[in-house]
């Protein structure tokens, strides 16, 4: 395909988001060509049997350095081990991305174990609660942001080809400080799979109300918390290791605002819960006026 | 219909769960009559040109003593006043249950204003985030659960009656003591839609990040907590003050249970979240295996 940014894509990790990329850019730049890298036996045979890649494997001195593109799709925590085992097996000029739901502790593994490379930290802000190879699909980035975080070094032609990568896979790019993603993430990702995990653990957790009565009577709107307190935990466990500042600096914002709701219930102000509530329900409405959620009552559930 | 366990039900207060009861008896018991009221011009105007009831309405003394079952649908908080306004004009046989989301309250409403009626209080756990006589639709309580709280000395035959009206209407229906009730859905319901709220607020009050970018990328996580935090303010308001003790019983042991998880960040502690992660994804499952939620990822969101 003439005009396409890069010729070659590796993909280290063959979970949702991996999958995914590699499922994309073969409906979308089919003459691109896709190798998979994943650890785990079991995620290489079912991407062989899904045939998610022209190349799957789990040794990177097999094929990575064809590579003109390298993705890594692997937990946060798991990003500078991964890049010890990859680097020897480079190319010179490839460009190193990622997909991390936080940059900062990615951009110094990437500073620490491949400073030599182009490295250009990126996240596509997408996703399900489901894992795995099996998990993806090629339409997950359309109309959903994909935020770049480069440094004032970073080459500015390579941070061009990445964007319009990620565009060709259907995403909007915006490019941003590594830091203030971590804390725009924090409030937009992090703190709600934490509130949820939390709650789904409160709710379980009770003397007087049984586990089964939690799960017969949850369409009360507990149920919209387990979505994402299914997500992956090895991949949420190192989101908040890795954004730990940021998600400790908005918990404890959040604290205080719910410290602020128990009050007003426990001295009866309606008023002040009126108000809070009428405010919230306008932000609902601009984030399906961007486009950023399904405008169908119940996220569209079924009705039958 | 031979057999109905009712021949007219009155419907007081034509939102999105009397709206829906309307068109589910028009649906499943088409020789049922309905009546409709409701004290706002304007819910009326869409009721009536909706069709939802065979008589649509605002003053009881015009047909009310007709229904041989009354069903209120207004905020919990408006129970007692609406009680009041409509004692006059009950039949004297008729029943009069609600859809309240607290009980206690209403029990209390009903034992001081309806002293001489049968009344069954009742709760079907269903809804969407949406409010309005337009909101509402025939298939909303299909599958969901409806909570009965009679007490000792509520006739038996008339619970009976109820359940089969409810059951008729699609849901399973089950007995339980009011003050469990309360308990059960300040956890699986009242709690999850103050959190909802809270973090809403908290989201769009911070300084470092804007409220556009909030929105933007909002698909990390946060939309799933702004569906509930649309839902109607006065219905919300309402229920929190009216379940106070339960919901601030609950918020204490999800604060603990924040604080806990807040401090195995601070401290590191990889194991202990991922221990939670793991617990909390099995019980998406069991919600799903129940018929509680959609399969699908993502709550079935469209992915064009």
């Amino acid at each position: 395909m003439s005009g396409a940014p890069f010729q070659h894509v590796a993909i280290i990790g063959l979970g949702l988001i991996g999958s995914s990329i590699a499922r994309a850019v073969r409906e979308y730049i089919p003459d691109m060509r896709t190798s998979g890298f994943d650890a785990s036996e079991e995620t290489r045979a079912k991407a062989k049997a899904l045939k998610l890649c022209d190349h799957i494997g789990s040794n990177p001195a097999d094929g990575l350095d064809q590579a003109d593109l390298v993705i890594l799709c692997v937990p946060v925590g798991a990003m500078e081990q991964v890049l010890a085992d990859i680097a020897p097996h480079l190319a010179t000029d490839a460009v190193i991305s990622d997909v991390g739901s936080c940059k900062s502790s990615v951009i110094a593994a990437m500073r620490a174990k491949v400073p030599g490379h182009i490295f250009i930290p990126a996240h596509p802000v997408a996703g399900t609660e489901k894992s795995g190879p099996d998990a993806g699909f090629s339409s997950l980035f359309q109309g959903r942001w994909c935020i770049v975080t480069p440094d004032a070094n970073t080459d500015s032609a390579a941070v061009e080809r990445l964007s319009r990568f990620w565009q060709v896979l259907g995403a909007d790019v915006e490019t941003m400080d590594a830091a203030h993603h971590d804390m725009v993430l924090a409030v937009t990702s992090h703190l709600p799979h934490l509130i949820a995990y939390t709650i789904v653990g409160t709710a379980s957790d009770l003397e007087d109300v049984t586990q089964s009565e939690v799960i017969k009577y949850s369409a009360g709107g507990f149920r919209d918390f387990t979505r994402i307190a299914a997500s992956d935990p090895i991949m949420w466990r190192d989101v908040f290791l890795s954004n730990k500042e940021a998600v400790l600096e908005m918990l404890q914002r959040f604290s205080e605002d719910l410290s602020a709701l128990q009050r007003a219930i426990r001295w009866e102000k309606g008023d002040e819960l009126e108000e809070l509530f009428t405010r919230t329900r306008a932000i609902r409405r601009e984030i399906i006026e961007e486009g950023q959620d399904d405008a169908a009552p119940d996220f569209g559930r079924s009705h039958e």
